[in-house]
């Protein structure tokens, strides 16, 4: 029998139809594919000239723009908002604008081609987490912004559309609709329960178990009870925190350890998917300390989104949670084993 | 200058970014595919037998699930619900979940395989949005279904598996997320107002006419003012009509004839393209009436949604909505053409 499950948090119904796995192609798997011999990679070491001059890098003493470095942040090529200019909010009769003004970066996490979050040393995967928070803490100066989207679209399904590892940020002028669904269903929790919707289900899923997939000191991968998608994971930290650029330094690394392995385990068992990463985190300029509590979202792309979804937000989704779990927790990921 | 766009209903922005047109690879277009010779199609006539029992047939006097049909509704062979059964809601700690009843209905909208909306005769499209009518006047007598999605996808890359032209519908115990935003953003509108949203948009598009495509006597076809999708288009009753299911006859035949001409513009312009279609409707057991407005959307799929989309809600469309409906609008789309 499918089931109807519940977010907790922002109210979302969603299907859980494990019968549909049946379906001849529903479950299409179009793995990350990697970049043809000869073809020219402007992330790559040494390429530093074919992208926009860097806004941010880690490097060990070399000069701006040069090779030498392990970590890049740059504009991207092709921005979806711009930087400069003011917001200039307007009517056209019934209807609102403003201008798109907005920041959008690219993170290049590393120099070597190939190397991914599943494959790099956790140093550089620290690195990755620290350069949002940097980029997050500079860019939540400028007051024309309200939230930042900090995000990371791996292979071409997921609308990746160069391999070189990387992740991308958008600054906008205004909360996104998930985003505010989030925060307000974390607000009315909070004002029933005076406690943190989040805590609740860290402290649950914690006792429960069969939701979890991996953990460590500070943080917890689970597979959410009412999965949009397939294998659907989210990292939270097990101590609550609103902001992730205010988090204390250790939890960088310990979302990076959970955050490689969560990858590998990915990677091993489902084939090396296209997934899309996103932060979610707190709008700047809300008074949301109390009840709101950043956590990241992988959304691996094994199923295509159709008409049903658009049409309604109601997602089906072909695998049950307990069953996700169990498959990613069971995965043998120790680095002896191949990638 | 990319510009942020409100839509006036939900108070979802999106940004409408046609810089980023120059993109490699953003505007990709996966055009339908026809079926490969030889291959079985269930939904062919003769081929009665190879789906579940029929629910409804438009027939000229043949007996059911044999041949002589112009219309066919059958259940899903692949249902994402059941029918069957109670909705028996129950929580799991903090969490809430309730049996996935519901019904998964497919509408074969013609015995022709390879003929489409674009291609029918009037009277044959006007049988298909008679088959949701009739339908939804059925189902909607179960107490347990709270709202029922009739929606369409064309092509693999708007999700369809079988290119024979059909619709299904969903029908569901609960409201879904996106309905309801339009439902109570529509209530808003209505408490400060005192008029419907959906009638207010129609009349300022009729006197401003850049985002008009088509239109007819009781239809109008539009790009909507803060359209998520490029060429997203809206068919919308001129009258006020909170319940499609409700809709004088005439406008039955109104809504072939645009949808029929809409789907013409797109084929020929957007060369044949995949696309969602959907049926924004009114919920069973709420007083709607006088501010919700039903409605058709059509989403074609040229660019894919990435995880910026998903993590935020927030969609970039690098097609303005007033050059989209420029170009459908122009578009040469009488009998003589071929398509």
């Amino acid at each position: 029998m499918p089931e109807l499950r519940k977010d907790p948090i922002t109210g979302l119904w969603v299907i859980i139809s494990t019968d549909r796995r049946k379906r001849p192609g529903e479950f299409r798997r179009e793995p990350v594919r990697p970049m043809a011999a000869g073809e020219f990679c402007p992330f790559d070491a040494g390429h530093e000239s074919a992208t926009r001059p860097e806004i941010l890098a880690y490097r060990n003493g070399s000069a701006p723009n040069a090779p030498g470095w392990n970590l890049r942040v740059v504009p991207n090529m092709f921005p979806a908002l711009q930087v400069e200019g003011g917001l200039d909010r307007v009517g056209e009769g019934m209807f609102d604008k403003m201008n798109g003004v907005g920041a959008h970066e690219v993170i290049i996490e590393t120099p070597n081609h190939g190397e991914t979050i599943a494959t790099m040393k956790e140093e550089a995967v620290e690195r990755v987490v620290t350069a949002y928070r940097d980029r997050l803490l500079d860019l939540r100066q400028d007051r024309r912004f309200r939230y930042i989207v900090v995000f990371k679209n791996v292979g071409a399904a997921a609308g990746a559309t160069l391999d070189h590892s990387h992740s991308q940020l958008v600054a906008l002028p205004v909360v996104p609709r998930q985003v505010r669904d989030e925060v307000d269903g974390a607000a009315r929790h909070f004002a029933e329960k005076e406690r943190c919707v989040f805590c609740d289900i860290v402290r649950q899923e914690m006792a429960d178990g069969t939701r979890v997939i991996a953990e460590n000191g500070d943080m917890i991968a689970l597979a959410p009870y009412a999965p949009r998608f397939p294998f659907e994971t989210w990292l939270v930290p097990k101590r609550h925190g609103a902001r992730f650029e205010e988090a204390p330094r250790h939890e960088y690394g310990a979302l990076a350890r959970l955050l490689r392995d969560v990858l590998r385990r990915m990677r091993r068992m489902l084939d090396h998917p296209a997934y899309n990463m996103v932060v979610n985190n707190s709008p700047f300029g809300e008074q949301v300390e109390d009840y709101y509590h950043w956590h990241i979202e992988i959304m691996p792309r094994l199923t295509r989104i159709a008409g049903f979804e658009y049409g309604s937000g109601f997602y089906i989704n072909p695998v049950l949670p307990e069953e996700a779990a169990r498959v990613l927790r069971n995965a043998r990921v120790d680095e002896s084993v191949k990638l």
